[in-house]
C-alpha cells in the first residue's frame, strides 16, 4: 500500500459517493429523478450524493433517499461500484451502488429533484436510453440492475458473483465456465 | 445531492480503497499478509491499498495486487463495501473489497507485505481471529468471505443479494423472508 498523496489536503483520491435503486413491484419498478440542476439538467438519474467523512456509506444513502425523496430506504444489496473516471463531468467519483427497498414513506421530490419518476425497468429502460435521457453513467448502472433483476427472479440462473464494476465485462460461456464457483471435493 | 466540502483542498470525504481477497483451491483458501509496517505491524491482513485519482477501482486493486504479492489477478465479485469511520486508525477509509482469482504468476512478498501466508477459511480463520492475529476490520470481512463461499459452494441457499457492508446485521428468518426476492407475477 503506497500511501503518497493520503491527506495532504489536495485531492488525490477519487470522491465516493453512493448511488441507489428504490424498487417497488417486485424490483420491477425504480424511482428516478429528474434532475433540477447541472451537470444533466433536465435528464432522469439514479438518485444519489457524497459520502461525508465520518459517514458509513450506507448511512449516506439513507440520507440522501431521504432528502431527495423523502422515503425511508433499507439497502438489500450492493449492486456494483462504478468509478470510471469520466463518470461524472466535475470530478473523479467513485460509486457504491446499493439497491434498496422502501421502508417508510410516501415519495415526494426534494432538494435538487425537479420531479420523480417510477419506472418500468423491463418496458422502459431501452427507449429511455435510446432517447438519450439517463444522465452520467446510469444508463450502464440500470443495465446492470436489468440483469440482477432477472437473475434475483430466478430467469437466468443465480450466482453469488452477481455484483459489477465500470469495467466487468459480459463473459463468453467458457470464460464463464471458468470463472464458476465448483463445489470442494469431499 | 449536496456539493458542500467537496474538492475545496480539504479532506471532506472518505479516502477511497480497495481490499482482495486471493483465492485458490475452489475459494477455500485465502492470501494473507504479514505487515511489515504500521498501523497493526506484524499482524495479518487481506492486501490492499488506496485508488487514486484517474483510477478505476478494479485498476487499483490489479495495482496492488502486482505490487504487494507479484501476482495478477482477476475479479470474480465484489464482497462488499466496508466504511466504518473507525476501521482504520489513520483516517476515514472506505474499502471496495473484491474476490479475485489468480491469472498468473507465484505469490511473492514484496513492498509493504513482510510475508505472504495462505489461510484456510474454514478451518485456521477463527483461531486467528481469537488470537488477535487480524488486522484492522478484516475479521469481520474474512467472515463475510465465509459466509459467500458457503453460498457459492451451495451449503446454503444462494441468494442474489450476497453483498456486505459495515452494518449489515444478520437477518432474522422472517426478515430474511419479507427481504426474499420473488418473482413477478404474469
Amino acid at each position: 500500500m503506497t500511501e503518497e498523496g493520503q491527506g495532504n489536503g489536495k485531492h488525490r483520491n477519487p470522491v465516493p459517493a453512493v448511488d441507489f435503486l428504490i424498487s417497488k413491484d417486485d424490483n420491477s419498478k425504480i424511482l428516478l429523478v429528474r434532475r433540477k440542476n447541472d451537470p444533466f439538467k433536465g435528464m432522469l438519474s439514479i438518485p444519489g450524493g457524497f459520502i461525508n467523512e465520518g459517514e458509513i456509506a450506507e448511512d449516506a444513502m439513507r440520507r440522501e433517499a431521504k432528502e431527495e425523496t423523502s422515503l425511508v430506504v433499507e439497502p438489500i444489496a450492493i449492486l456494483g461500484v462504478y468509478s470510471d473516471p469520466k463518470r461524472d463531468p466535475r470530478m473523479h467519483t467513485i460509486s457504491v451502488t446499493f439497491i434498496t427497498r422502501i421502508v417508510q414513506g410516501n415519495e415526494e421530490a426534494r432538494d435538487d429533484a425537479a420531479a420523480l419518476q417510477w419506472i418500468n425497468v423491463e418496458d422502459e429502460l431501452d427507449r429511455l436510453i435510446q432517447s438519450k435521457q439517463i444522465a452520467f453513467d446510469h444508463s450502464k448502472i440500470l443495465n446492470d440492475y436489468k440483469k440482477w433483476m432477472k437473475a434475483a427472479q430466478g430467469s437466468v440462473e443465480s450466482t453469488s458473483n452477481l455484483t459489477f464494476w465500470s469495467t466487468k465485462k459480459e463473459q463468453t460461456e467458457e470464460e464463464e465456465e471458468s470463472l464458476q464457483i465448483k463445489p470442494t471435493e469431499g
